[in-house]
């Protein structure tokens, strides 16, 4: 028999990481990890999950354990809405779709949306597994660079009318991996140059609920409406292991395809993990809870940025988020970051090189530190020892 | 803005019937409904899950709540490994991969697979859930019908021949829609032909452990080992609403692609999900539980087809399945099946006419009828309506 793969499957410019990824950090817990992207698993609600979980068992199980309909638990795409509500956006139960986490969503409107050779536009850097599911549907993807305040608007404007590429993948909000955020009037004029064309933006926001410091910035719905599509998840809030996030569009199509494609690919999310989610979320206090969160990453956040500052060479740039769970650095002139993590993976360190957030750069000098998952005297001793291998580094140039 | 859909999301041959279908089911209790497939829910061991899932986040909270790696955890892979190992099939946690239902798994194959216009080939009729990802991957379907041992050796020979298909797609045990099963020499003889080709047998299994009459036959992995990728689900035995499934195989470079196209597209199965079945799996008799269901959907089927014999007209034939979900059944010459489904609906049952089973028939004399959802009562009463709108449709022939 000879064997026979999808062209898809066999490029070899995938991204293979995450499995291994996890397998390292939960086989080897001495390990200070950097790398991945895992909340804290200490402010898990786990107790009030389980009375969560008891009382869908006990009272709905009928519901909780037979198929469902594609959308999601009605009940729970409510309560989402009426988040949005608070923040002027005009969401309904209708308006959302339930997902496998919000990684799920990014594949499903790609699939509702894109042909091969495709031309759409990213963020560069952009969350990897973002880049991934591109590939997956052979879009032609274009990159612009984000800064301090978002996107050059210039570029930006000349790329959107030499292509008018169907989707803009943009994580406006702490964004992964730099940290950064687009302000209020970037996203008016990225808004304004996006209605002059047929791209629909993605606003891809699982960091939004972390501010830390600032104020929050407007959501590109308000001013794109059925041209931007939502994303949102549990998975930094609550749980990642639940795998429960959603798409919300106001875009009657696009929603209905969406619905179609995910209808096919796994029927429904798991209705088990979406009751046991609203009945959570209906019983307690989730802002509180955030808050938690919230007070918790900054600490993390400030133990990491000071650790940086005393232990970092002077010439090591990096960025200052006011939210969310990443920061991204930059190594001076000459270096790699890619051999920054490899030697600080055998000095017991795990990072992520930059390189895994680009589409083609290689080589790169930047790298991303995920301060989440780690306890202050891990976040320190391993900026310490990224900070001496660093200097060591130097010397050596 | 113009609004730019894919090209495969704007196909009109899709069938998007299941959600109306259960909104339909949901929102209309007194409708007596032999369409889906949805198992008994009396049968759902929710007392068990609802202790399990105590367990699971009294004790294992950071690990269920947590990210965890694509291919699942892994004492539920042994578990099912060793279920296999039971029918003497030599299975590894490593060669398998938990899905999000089988229905993700045939999804995740494909893409592992097939490039646009790939020939494959599928009973006919088939799973319609599985003919809508073979259209999602642009496949060219060749069909090959069943009959009452399996399928035309010779007309098989042919087809694989002349194909090569990449994919051959079967459901051996009480397929969906028919109820009927290849006898052990059908296997063989079917095995012998692949072995000459590159084909890959796909075994999709949901229903193999519901036999109510007669002897277990053998899986097609005894016969084709690598050449063949068998798919399984906890939905039909305890629940379909916690989306829990399989693909195995031995295959390692199939099984390699398969994580990782699970890994972009959803990272992995609800972890929560995933420990709560284990623990309930760990701590009952799982045997005893299928037994129970057996002896329910037995009757079930019973009450089915003594209830044909007595109010259909003898000029419907049907299947008399050995175990599964459900019985086809073929209208006398001249009617069509979704005629008697749209006047069965307004009567307040609803039937899936044979259409929805064929890659390009329509307007078929077969329809498929699932008897595990209703009471008997709802059986007995819903086949007499059916028998006399058959009986009124033949009369006015």
């Amino acid at each position: 028999m000879k064997l026979r793969l999808s062209n898809k499957m066999v490029r070899e410019d995938f991204q293979k990481s995450f499995s291994q990824m996890m397998l390292e950090v939960i086989s080897n817990p001495n390990i200070i990890s950097f790398a991945g992207g895992m909340p804290n698993p200490s402010a898990f609600p786990y107790k009030e999950l389980e009375n969560a979980a008891d009382i869908v068992l006990e009272h709905h199980s009928k519901m909780a354990l037979q198929y469902s309909i594609t959308e999601g638990h009605e009940p729970l795409r409510n309560f989402i809405a009426n988040r949005y509500k608070r923040h002027g956006i005009d969401a309904n139960a209708n308006d959302i779709i339930i997902t496998n986490g919000a990684q799920q969503a990014i594949d499903i409107l790609c699939a509702a949306m894109l042909n091969t050779k495709d031309d759409i536009l990213t963020e560069g850097p952009t969350f990897l597994a973002a880049l991934q599911v591109f590939h997956l549907h052979y879009a032609k993807i274009h990159t612009i660079e984000v800064d301090e305040n978002g996107i050059d608007l210039k570029k930006f404007k000349n790329i959107i009318e030499k292509y008018n590429p169907k989707l803009f993948y943009a994580i406006p909000n702490f964004q992964n991996p730099t940290g950064l955020t687009y302000d209020n009037k970037t996203r008016e004029k990225v808004s304004n140059i996006i209605t002059t064309s047929d791209t629909i933006l993605m606003e891809d926001d699982p960091y939004g609920d972390l501010r830390f410091r600032g104020e929050n910035q407007k959501s590109f719905y308000h001013f794109l409406k059925d041209q931007c599509v939502l994303f949102g998840t549990f998975s930094k809030t609550i749980s990642p292991g639940i795998r429960v996030g959603w798409a919300f569009t106001k875009n009657k199509k696009i929603m209905e395809k969406m619905i179609e494609y995910k209808q096919i690919v796994d029927v429904h999310t798991s209705m088990l993990d979406q009751m046991i989610l609203y009945e959570y979320l209906k019983n307690n206090d989730f802002d509180a809870h955030i808050e938690k969160i919230k007070k918790l990453y900054s600490h993390q956040l400030n133990v990491m940025l000071s650790s940086m500052e005393k232990y970092f060479p002077k010439d090591v740039k990096y960025t200052k988020p006011e939210g969310g769970m990443f920061v991204w650095a930059t190594l001076p002139e000459g270096m790699r970051a890619i051999n920054l993590s490899e030697k600080a993976s055998k000095a017991g360190v795990a990072i992520t090189a930059g390189d895994a957030f680009y589409e083609k750069k290689r080589n790169v000098r930047t790298f991303r530190l995920n301060y989440t998952n780690c306890n202050y005297k891990s976040i320190e001793k391993g900026i310490s020892i990224l900070g001496n291998l660093i200097k060591k580094c130097e010397k050596s140039i």
